[in-house]
């Protein structure tokens, strides 16, 4: 018996860019990304897929588009403009998927052409799985419009679509050819999407950074009276600590251990039991809570520590408790920890806390531990009522 | 405006083993591979899904892998097999995909799970698909039952579906996480897929490796004759050079070049216009045939070496030549130019011969001499008769 072993490593670089106004004729930022990425002199073509929510929010933005674009000779916008449902309808619609992907048929959108997504994070996970899919990867271009899809999701690796109830159950591992954050967006989202990426930046400074957790605690006020000078540094710092976690580690997942998925197991649930009537980022904050009292009934920080973390969720104005944790005993909640380590597969590995700025892996999770968390968020919750 | 740079290698290794009677229990092979592959003590569970071809010429064979893995601790194989009809009909039934991911939910496949396929090229093309969007990838491994797919697609890293009727429309990059080339599968094939895929492995010894050209012509007749041990060293030989080529390269194609579709723009245009009437090895050595004919009219080969060339294809069976090719002026055939570049991306990109074994790639081809390569093609088919 012989054998033949395969080796080797794929390459993948892409920017992150932090401006305000992409489209506006006098920003030459996407124009010198194009420039720079034209090759053997054929023209690509280029197709935009924007979220319907951005879209009532800035109706000129097509009209921007193609006055932008109208002198660039190296890329050619595609007749349509293609517009989607935002939030999380955008990956509970499998046609979604098909309209995309019948367009890059229609309008011959080839591997060197480009994809653009505009939007939420949900939107992006869309767009950049049927790009993914399509010729076996088209080139795509994030333009993320939240906080959350600002400074989480749409800097990573990650796409995807739900299916058959369950979160985020199909999609790939497609790194962007560029990603693009634009100030402006943030602008027109109303409170609680401004609000919402927060948690992401404060999940990723309790596991990486207390520097950075502690900036978080000098400007709580700030960020929730939507200063956009601190929104801006929340921004690029949790994207920073986030890309660099990504390099730094497993980009494509191949392993157990997710740490940035901490506050996740129960946020992913709590979505589902609340049938999405809460944002990604609202359940995120939840599920950070429950998982910094875990740490603290655990012996793993102090009291003191666990309130400093609850302190600035509340200060940017998160509810900390939803009545779906406690429902049926925490019956429904706890179920999502099988689920969580079905998603990921192999070994139950969830992160807690050892100390601010520190997080830990575990491998089990203590039922009676748990209930008590629910308990403690839901005393509190009545408390400041 | 500032921007943060993004920059990583993602590593891939699997091995390509050859034996027979893979599942026999006294072969080791699989066991071995299972073993060296746990990790954290959980129990991995796979999943099978099978070419209706393979179940019919083998129907012992799914009773033999239960009773291979039954004392097998480390992985658990769920209750159903999966049976998909085999060649293009798997690739072109979107329900198919379906069928498996279904499979994925309902027998609760996690990504340190496994996804099996044993079949054809299509069947593994469909199976790699199916299993590279579940969770963002479960792992999968090949049990390719033909000599196409033991020597060229099944070591690759390539999946892919049809869709709207065109070819391989849909897919990713994916590379498995082992192959299992048995040889005990190819005693079962008719003749056609038995000489199919011998064309590509006269491809790559053409482009890459002028001495496994040479060993080819003097194993022409023992090819046709069905000696398995000459069957043995293409596959390997064949199989070698295709990974060679994939690691020493781009593997995932992210620039124009594909050498290795050398002969493939016109053979997946004449899969379509015979809809699928031909296998696809017999569509390559086709479109071979007129590629090097086309070399030789562009002066870039001499006559004796095409006709080397030639007689190498029709000795181990192959047709050179369609009907399909010169219908309509050869207008047809020629379209499939235009497709193969919007397929690959960017500028057009088709390989021709400077010599034996030895690929030139070039950006345009002169219809005339398509015509005229066409027209020799069926000259010397009629003077076969």
């Amino acid at each position: 018996m012989t054998s033949l072993q395969q080796s080797f490593n794929v390459p993948f670089t892409y920017n992150v860019s932090f401006t305000t106004k992409l489209f506006s004729v006098d920003n030459p930022l996407f124009r010198q990304f194009l420039a720079q990425q034209t090759s053997g002199g054929t023209v690509k073509k280029m197709l935009v897929v924007v979220d319907e929510g951005v879209l009532s929010a800035h109706p000129t933005l097509p009209a921007a588009i193609r006055t932008y674009l109208a002198q660039n000779t190296a890329v050619q916008l595609v007749a349509d403009l293609l517009v989607v449902p935002g939030g999380e309808a955008a990956k509970n619609d499998p046609s979604l998927v098909d309209l995309i992907v019948d367009a890059v048929n229609e309008f011959g959108i080839d591997r060197h052409s480009y994809i653009v997504g505009i939007g939420g994070g949900a939107v992006l996970d869309l767009v950049g799985y049927a790009a993914a899919i399509s010729h076996r990867g088209v080139r795509h271009i994030r333009i993320p419009t939240t906080v959350l899809s600002q400074n989480d999701s749409g800097v990573g690796v990650k796409n995807g679509v739900n299916y058959r109830g369950k979160k985020n159950f199909i999609g790939t591992f497609a790194p962007p050819v560029a990603v693009f954050n634009d100030a402006h967006f943030l602008t027109t989202l109303d409170d609680r999407d401004w609000r919402s990426g927060i948690a992401e930046a404060v999940k990723v400074a309790l596991i990486k950074d207390l520097p950075f957790f502690e900036w978080l605690e000098t400007h709580t006020d700030a960020l929730a009276q939507r200063d956009s000078e601190a929104m801006s540094y929340l921004i690029y710092r949790c994207a920073d600590l986030h890309m660099q976690h990504i390099s730094g580690g497993d980009p494509f997942e191949m392993g157990s251990a997710r740490p940035l998925d901490f506050g996740h197991w129960a946020a992913h649930k709590l979505e589902y039991l609340t049938d999405f009537s809460i944002r990604h980022g609202e359940a995120v904050a939840i599920g950070i809570a429950l998982d910094v009292v875990y740490s603290q009934l655990a012996g793993r920080i102090q009291e003191i520590e666990a309130d400093r973390i609850l302190h600035v969720l509340q200060g940017v104005g998160f509810d900390l408790f939803h009545p779906a944790l406690a429902e049926n005993n925490s019956e429904h909640l706890v179920r999502g920890l099988a689920e969580f380590q079905e998603h990921l597969g192999g070994e139950l590995t969830i992160t807690l806390l050892d100390a601010l700025g520190k997080g830990v892996e575990v491998h089990e999770m203590d039922v009676t531990l748990i209930r008590r968390a629910v308990s403690k968020l839901e005393v509190d919750s009545l408390s400041n009522v």
